[in-house]
């Protein structure tokens, strides 16, 4: 089995995720800038939510460059990872709708969470199904970003009731982390 | 005709089935996890509705991975089963919506019934299209895990107005006999 | 240019057009059948718009298969198509709520004319673009089915004013006679 | 790494936002044409924007042709021009709710010109990224016609609190001059 068409529909899936949170932004009746501002968390919690979900698309995207055979059990790590970045754009909602509040914020570190633990698992099974040179391999090491990144969430969300600032920052910082160019496996393909 | 549309197509519409049932979960406005809850069987649902429409589109990627080829009933075959697993957010939002009652339950078993027949419809298409030694009519055999599948939601649907539970329970046994893999395509294309 | 993407992209707005009609369904309140039959005309109309995107989209891929080479003029008369085409959920919509009055089926036959009249354009346009040896030549000849569909669209919407029954009857009889496998372009490739 | 999923996914998005625009446009419950009429500046300014989202498709079309490699930061600033072209439904929507008042037609203008920019740079990032050479390069030469087209989306915003029809007429003339058959790629590749 090759990988296309994992990739077609993964794609798919994350267009629509990462478009149909702009849904969550109502036009306001009122025509002045003012009426403007209620969406502006909404605005704030969309392009937060559409930058993590670009870098999972981007790494998503290094993934199955190197990748080059698929198995059924990727097909549902795959997946599993698909069902948890689509609830995004309902965290994502709460979020926007509520000025800051505990609960919300920790849910959002959840999903975060648990999307992040899910490409562990792809990555993990993928490594698995492949042999011993495999490119991926020595791209990913021991993959001290990826296991930061689940410390750095479980902090967060923890600390989501003390102080919800905090706890968005440890999840800014895992993204600031990521958007960095990560030339590993860029630099192991050449 | 090459199977390459039909199937950019279907991935199209299989992706877009998956993540608009997410639109159905509506961030409530009050922040606590209590208000969460109320979401919770749309949630359980969502979840469900999930892991069938993966189900299907694993089988779809099975099966097109093996037909060489693509005819007019084909194509239309296909249009068929789309169409039945488009109205799996329908029935879904209708089970979410109304702690299991019996009507929802029987007309979510119909729709998985009349998706399973229109499989099996695509499936038989395809097999006369193709010769004798096509791989996958080995790989199907007497299809017994799809006959087990369209009994199983008859005898379901039937039960919910009996008892819901039974009825769900049948779902749920024919997912987890899909869930399981089932390397029969896999075996035979090695 | 090949025509990959333009089919890609083609792909992807009719997958969204022939799915985002189902959230017109809304899941009643009630748990009862009888909750169930205000929805029924917008199932019908949602069937009935399900299978003409369908045929445009079996029309749509006939038509790329041969097509060999694209030009701007093709891109735009492939966007012209697919905006009549995403008007169709809008007015299956007002069709589906309002039991079968005058003013919806004629604007409902109004988007399947213009939808018509671009295709008609698309194919010239394409045709236009490609050799006299084209294989579409052949297989389109004087192109009697596109241009009746064309008249019974306009005398279907007229009478629409009439007696909408009639108008309907127009509508499904030229749906019925792109259902009728045409072998045309098949029959030319072979 | 190849263009293919970077143009799989940019399809998506843009079929996306392309389509949702239209869910915008509510069937009326009355049945008459007086009834339709309330919707039809949103339906004119879902008409100018799907053209807007053509002319970007058909531009990102001819872009992704000659490109024959992708790194990180072309992989990003496309992301950068999908994110304003994402928020295009949104001010659309408050454009045609709200009968051309000046704000919604400045901040309508203010996306166009963030699309604009956002184009830009990832034009320059993929001319960076390729040789002396490229095709691209001659292609678009001094592209006086990007450069034009922001300084005319500044005016037109800014003029459209002195009057919005000049500010629309600015965004027109824009969109006409990118309609007019751009065959500078076209006659480069040949």
């Amino acid at each position: 089995m090759t990988t296309n068409r994992l990739e077609a529909f993964s794609d798919g899936v994350l267009a629509i995720i990462i478009t149909i949170m702009v849904l969550e932004l109502k036009a306001p009746h009122d025509v002045t800038l003012e009426a403007l501002m209620p969406e502006l968390p909404k605005f704030a919690s969309y392009l937060f939510s559409f930058i993590y979900i670009g870098i999972y698309w981007n790494n998503h995207h290094h993934l199955f460059q190197v990748a080059q055979k698929v198995s059924g059990s990727i097909l549902w790590a795959n997946l599993h990872l698909l069902f948890w970045l689509s609830l995004i754009p309902f965290t994502t909602s709460w979020l926007g709708e509520n000025h800051i509040a505990d609960v919300p914020v920790a849910l959002y570190g959840l999903n975060l969470l648990m999307s992040a633990i899910a490409y562990f698992i792809l990555q993990s099974v993928i490594l698995k199904f492949h042999g011993a040179d495999f490119v991926l391999r020595k791209a990913v090491g021991k993959d001290l970003k990826g296991k930061l990144s689940i410390v750095l969430y479980i902090v967060g969300l923890s600390l989501s009731f003390v102080n919800t600032w905090i706890a968005i920052s440890m999840y800014i910082l895992v993204a600031i982390m990521w958007l960095i160019p990560d030339r590993r496996i860029e630099a192991n393909i050449d």
